[in-house]
C-alpha cells in the first residue's frame, strides 16, 4: 500500500466499520452486501477489460451478455430479495447501466400494476422468463414533459376487435426509451385512445415490436437505436414508429380503464392510481445522487492524499495536495453533501415505504407532501451532485480527464438524472406549487404539518431592520443553523407567493403570473429543499451513539450548513438572519472545520466502502498505487495495439513525399 | 425554414450583419472569413459522416487525414496569414481538435524562439516540411503544475558530446502531450540538465523519438497513447519513457542557456524571455471561452425557439420553450456572458499585441499586469463557459444528451481549458498574488495604473453601517454598476490582504499564511476578474455607433452585470454597496431586461454567424428543421447497420432456451 494513504488511515479518529454499518443500515446488512459483492468479484465471467477500450457496438454486446449472465447466476444463487439483487447488480454494472434495465424498472412493474387478472396470466410468464423482453415507450421526438400532448394514437376497430396504432407525424415517433432500439421485442406504448369517434386521452398498450422467433421488426414497425449519446453507450435507447400496427383489444392494459368489445369506453375509478411509481423512482434518484457524489469524492480524496505537488514551505518536499486549503474547500463540502444526501436518500426510501403502507390502507393524506418533496429533492440533489462530480474530476488535475479515473464515466452515467423522470426545473416548479398552496392555506387559517410546518409561523417573517432585531443564528450550533435555513425558506416562499400576487394584481392571468414568477418560485423550492437536507442531516446525528463517529459527522453537518450559507449569503443577509460580521466569522469557522476534517478525510471516504471493482478508478484505488496502474492501463489501450498506426502509411508518409 | 424561427428573425429590432461585423472586427474581415469558410464547406474532401459514429482509432485516422489535407490545401490556396489559416482550420475542425495541433502551437514556436541560428538552419526546414513532426513534452505522470520538480534528466557526457536522457521513475514518464502517442517523430523534452556533476534546472532538448523512415520508436524510447479520455478522441495524447537515450549536444535548445563541448554551463541572460508564449496562450483561451459559450447558446436558443412544450394558457397551443421565464433565466445571462467574453477576448488579443510591441522595444513594465490578467481571466471565463455549456445542454431537455446536438462534443472539447495551460485555481491564486502586491504598494504610497488602479482609493472602503451611507448604485445605469463591481473587488482584495496579515500575526510562515488565506484570495481574484469583464463590456459599448445594435448590447450588458450581482448578492450587501430593497428591484429589472431580449434572442445568436457545418448540431440548425434531421441522423448510426444485433444470437436467444 502507498505509505501516504496508509498513514491517512492510521491517523483517523474513528472506526470506519461503525460508520459503514450506519450507512448500510446495520452490521448485518454490511456483511450480507459484502458477501454478495464477493460473488461478482470472484466470478471469472465478469472479468473484462475496460469498457472504454471498446466500440459502442462491443459495449452494447458486453452489456447484453452481462444482463443475460446475471439472470442465470441470480437464479443459480437463489438470490431473490430485491435489495440483494440490487447489491449484486450494482457491483456487476460498475459505473454503467444494464442492457435490460427498462424491462425491470418499467415493463414488469407496469404489467404488475396495470394488468387485469387474465392479462397477468398471459403476460407475466412471458415477461418473467424474458420471452417477452420489454420497455416503456412514452416520450416522443417532439414531446417530453407535457405528456398530454403525445401524438401517437390507438384507434379501436370493433370490426376486428383490434387497436390500430399510428405515429402520424415525425414528432410523434417514440424516442429515448432504454432498450427499445435493439433489445426489446415488446413495448408498452402510451397512446391517445380513440374509440367510437372520441379521444379518451392517454392509455397504455402492450405492443409486440419484434418477432419473438427471429427478432426481426414486425410489419408496420420501424425501430432502431437513436445513435450515440453523452454516455449510456451500453444502452440502446431507441426510436419506434408505428404505421397501422394492429394489436388485439386485450393488449390494452385494462385494470383501470377499459374498452369493451363493441368499443364502449369505461373510465378508470381514479387517476391517482399510477402516481406511486413516479414518486418512488424520484425518491430513489436521491440515493443515486448520494452514490454518484460519494464515489466521486472517494476517488478525488484518495488521489489527493497520494498526489504531491508544488510547495508549501521552501525546501521541503512537495506536500499532498489534500493539504492545500483550496483543495479542501473544493472537496470537503462535497464530502459533507455526499453524507447529507445519503441520509436524505435513506429518509426518502423509508418515507416512501411508510406512506405506501398508508396508501394501501386507503390513506392518501401524505402523498401530496411526499410527491412535492420527491420532486424537489430529486432536482436539488441531482443538480448538486452533477456539479459536484465535475468539481471532483477537475480537482484531480489532468488525470481526472483520463477515462482511467472513471470520473468521466460517473458523470455521463449520472447527468441524465437531471432531466429524466421529470426535468429538474419542472420539478422545482412542482414543489413550488405545493409550497405556495401551503402558504395560502396558512393565510386561510389552516395548520400545516410535516416538512412545511414552518410556514405556520408567519409572525417571525415580518421585515425588521437588521440592527433592531436579535441575531437568530449561533453559527456553532447545528440546531440554530437548521432554524436559519427554515426561516430563509419561509422568507423565500413568501417572496414567491407575493410575486404571484403582485402579478395577478396587474390583472395578468393565473398562468402568466405563474410564468412571470418562475425565478422566485424556483428559488423558494431550492431554499425549501436545502432546509430539508440540513434538517435531515441534523436529525440523523441524534440516532448515532458512537461518540467518535458522531463527532466527525457533526463536523461535516456544520460544514454543509455553513458552506451553504456562504453560497447563499445574500438570502440570509436579506432576511436579516445573519449580520455582516457573522459572515466573516463563518469563513473562519469553515476553515477550522476543514482542519478538523482533514485527518479523517480518507477514512470518511473509506467508510462508503466502495470496492475497487465498483469504482473502477485508477486514481481512486484503495491501495493508492496510482501511477504504476495508470501506465499499465494506458499500455493496454486500443491505439497501442500496433507500434505504428495505419494513418502513418496512409497520410503522413505520402504527405512528406509531396512537400 | 421552420416558421417559428423565421418569425423570430423577422421580429428582431436590429441588423445582424452589423453586429457580425463588430464581432469580426469590420465588414472586410467578415467577408474574408466567409470566403475562407466556403472553401472548406464546398470541399468534397472534407465531407464525412459524424465522427461520433466512429471508433477511437477511426477518429484518430480521420484527424490525421484532415491535418494532412489541410497542409496541402492551404499551400494550394496560398493562404499564409495566421488569422486566415485560423479561419480555415476552425471550420475544418468543427467541434474537435487537430491531430498535428501541438506541432503548430508548441513545437514550431519553441523552435522559432529558442533555436540558435545554426539550429534554425537545421531544424526549421525539417519541421516546416513536416519531416520532423513534433510535440512538446513537459508534464510528467507525477508532475504538472510545479514544473521545477520534473524528474526527467539530461546528463551531459563530454566524452561523446551527447546528452543522455532518462526517465528514472514511473512518475517521471512524460504524460499528456498531444500528438506524442502516435503522430510525432520528435519531441521537445523538458529535462533537468546535469553537467559536470551539477544540476542546472530545466532545459529544453530536441529528442528524436521515432525513426524518420519507418516511424518505429527509436532504441531506448517507450512511447504510446495514454488511452481514452473525456473527449479528445482524435488526439493521441501520449506517454514517453526515455532510457539512456543519447542525443547530440547540438540538440539542446541553446539560444539562451548553453552547454559547451567540455560541459561548461552558460546561464541564460534572463528568465523572463520565455514568459510571453504562456501569456499569449492564456489570453487566447479567453476567446475560446467566448466561442464555446456562443456556440452552445446558438444551439440552445435556436432549439428553444423551435421546441414547443407544456402550456402557458389552457386550451392554447404549446408555446415555444423560449417563452418560459425559467428558460430565459438559464439562457439569456449566458448569452450576455458570451458577448462579454467575446469583447474581453478581443481586448486580451489587442493588449497582448500592444504589449508585445512594448516588450520588443525593451519595455517590460506592463507585463506583470497582463500576466496576472491573463491568468485570472483564463480561469474566470473558462469556469463560467464550462458550466454554461452544461446549462445550455440541459436546457435542451433530453435531446441535449444526444451527440447529434453537439453539446456533449463542445463540452468535452472545451472542459480541459479549465486545467491545461495553468490549472484554474492556481491561476486565480497567481492573480491574487499580484492583487495583494498592488494593495501593499498602495499602502506604501505608490500610485497604481491600469486595471488595478481602483486599489488607489482606499478611503471609499472604510466600513460604514449600511443605513448611514448613501447608496452607491443606480441599478439602471451601467457605469454605476461598473463602479459597484469595482468597489466589491477593492473590498475583497482588502479582505484577502487582511486575512494574510492576520495569519502572519499569528506568527505563521509566509507560506502557511498564504495557504490559510486561499479562500479569500481566490474570491478576491474572482471579484477582480468579474469587474474587468463588466468594465470591458461597458467600454465596448462606447465604440458602437449603430443605435439599434447599441441598444440591444446595452440590454445584454445590464443583464450580465445585474445577474452577476444576484449571484453574489452577499458580497454587495456585505460591502454596503446595495440595500436589501434594491435586491428585489434587481430581480424585477432582470425580468424586464429578459422581456426586452426575448424578440432579439435568435438574432443575437445568428450574429455570431456560425455555419451549420461549424456547429454540426441538429438542434442548432439555422433552418430549425430539427426533428426530421434527428431521425435521419439516428438512422445512419452504427447500431442500425443491421436490423438484429449479433448479441441477440449470442446471448438473448440462448438465454430463453435455458429458462
Amino acid at each position: 500500500m502507498n505509505p501516504d494513504i496508509r498513514r491517512e488511515r492510521e491517523n483517523a479518529t474513528f472506526n470506519t466499520e461503525i460508520l459503514t454499518n450506519i450507512l448500510d443500515g446495520c452490521a448485518e446488512k454490511t456483511k450480507r452486501r459484502r458477501e454478495i459483492e464477493s460473488l461478482v468479484v470472484s466470478d471469472p465471467d465478469f472479468q473484462h477489460d475496460d469498457l472504454n477500450f471498446m466500440s459502442r457496438s462491443e459495449r452494447y454486446d458486453a452489456a447484453v451478455k452481462k444482463s443475460s449472465q446475471m439472470i442465470m447466476k441470480l437464479r443459480d444463487y437463489g438470490i431473490s430479495d430485491p435489495e440483494e439483487i440490487y447489491f449484486y447488480k450494482r457491483i456487476a454494472r460498475g459505473n454503467f447501466h444494464e442492457a435490460f434495465g427498462l424491462h425491470y424498472t418499467m415493463f414488469l412493474p407496469t404489467l404488475y400494476s396495470q394488468c387485469t387478472p387474465e392479462q397477468r396470466k398471459k403476460w407475466l410468464p412471458l415477461a418473467e422468463n424474458f420471452k417477452a423482453l420489454g420497455t416503456y415507450a412514452q416520450t416522443e421526438l417532439g414531446h417530453g414533459t407535457h405528456i398530454r400532448k403525445l401524438e401517437t394514437t390507438a384507434t379501436y376497430d370493433p370490426s376486428t376487435q383490434e387497436f390500430v396504432l399510428n405515429c402520424p407525424t415525425v414528432t410523434s415517433i417514440k424516442w429515448w426509451p432504454g432498450g427499445l432500439g435493439k433489445t426489446s421485442n415488446h413495448a408498452i406504448v402510451l397512446a391517445q385512445l380513440y374509440t367510437q369517434g372520441k379521444c379518451h386521452g392517454l392509455h397504455a398498450f402492450i405492443v409486440p415490436i419484434r418477432c419473438m422467433k427471429t427478432h426481426q421488426p414486425l410489419p408496420g414497425v420501424t425501430v432502431g437505436d437513436i445513435g450515440p449519446k453523452f454516455g449510456f453507450d451500453e444502452v440502446d435507447n431507441g426510436y419506434l414508429k408505428l404505421d397501422n400496427v394492429r394489436i388485439p383489444r386485450e393488449n390494452m392494459l385494462m385494470k383501470y380503464a377499459q374498452v369493451e368489445p363493441d368499443g364502449s369506453y369505461l373510465k378508470p375509478p381514479s387517476d391517482k392510481l399510477t402516481y406511486g411509481t413516479m414518486v418512488f423512482i424520484r425518491a430513489m434518484i436521491v440515493g443515486e445522487s448520494a452514490r454518484a457524489l460519494s464515489k466521486s469524492c472517494t476517488i478525488a480524496i484518495r488521489y489527493s492524499a497520494v498526489r504531491h505537488q508544488s510547495e508549501l514551505r521552501p525546501g521541503e518536499p512537495e506536500p499532498q495536495i489534500l493539504d492545500y486549503q483550496a483543495q479542501q474547500y473544493k472537496l470537503f463540502p462535497l464530502l459533507a453533501a455526499a453524507y447529507a444526501f445519503t441520509f436524505v436518500g435513506q429518509y426518502m426510501s423509508n418515507t416512501y415505504h411508510r406512506i405506501t403502507g398508508d396508501i394501501n390502507q386507503g390513506d392518501f393524506s401524505q402523498l401530496p407532501e411526499l410527491h412535492a418533496l420527491a420532486a424537489g429533492l430529486k432536482a436539488f440533489t441531482t443538480w448538486a451532485a452533477n456539479a459536484g462530480i465535475e468539481v471532483c474530476r477537475m480537482a484531480c488535475g489532468g488525470h481526472g480527464y483520463s477515462r482511467c479515473s472513471s470520473l468521466p464515466d460517473i458523470y455521463v452515467t449520472f447527468t441524465p438524472t437531471c432531466t429524466y423522470e421529470g426535468e429538474n426545473t419542472v420539478m422545482m416548479l412542482q414543489t413550488a406549487r405545493y409550497l405556495v398552496k401551503c402558504y395560502r392555506q396558512v393565510r386561510e387559517g389552516q395548520q400545516l404539518s410535516g416538512t412545511v410546518s414552518y410556514l405556520n409561523e408567519p409572525q417571525r417573517l415580518q421585515p425588521q431592520p437588521v440592527s433592531s432585531r436579535p441575531t437568530v443564528v449561533n453559527i456553532n450550533d447545528l440546531a440554530s443553523l437548521v432554524e436559519a435555513y427554515k426561516l430563509r425558506a419561509a422568507k423565500l416562499v413568501e417572496v414567491a407567493a407575493k410575486s404571484l400576487q403582485g402579478e395577478l394584481q396587474r390583472s395578468i392571468s393565473q398562468e402568466d403570473a405563474w410564468n412571470n414568477s418562475s425565478i422566485e418560485l424556483v428559488r423558494a423550492s431550492d431554499a425549501h429543499c436545502h432546509y430539508v437536507v440540513v434538517e435531515l442531516f441534523a436529525a440523523k446525528l441524534s440516532e448515532i451513539s458512537d461518540t467518535a463517529v458522531h463527532s466527525v459527522l457533526n463536523t461535516l453537518a456544520l460544514l454543509y450548513a455553513l458552506h451553504g450559507i456562504t453560497l447563499n449569503s445574500g438570502d440570509f443577509l436579506q432576511a436579516g438572519l445573519l449580520t455582516v460580521p457573522q459572515l466573516s466569522q463563518i469563513t473562519q469557522r469553515i476553515k477550522a472545520l476543514m482542519v478538523e476534517i482533514r485527518p479523517n478525510a480518507v477514512a470518511l471516504v473509506d467508510s462508503f466502502d466502495y470496492r475497487d471493482e465498483t469504482l473502477n478508478s485508477v486514481l481512486g484505488r484503495y491501495d493508492g498505487n496510482v501511477y504504476e496502474s495508470m501506465f499499465e492501463w494506458a499500455k493496454r489501450s486500443p491505439l497501442n495495439r500496433t507500434e505504428v498506426h495505419e494513418s502513418y502509411y496512409k497520410y503522413m508518409k505520402p504527405l512528406r513525399s509531396k512537400l
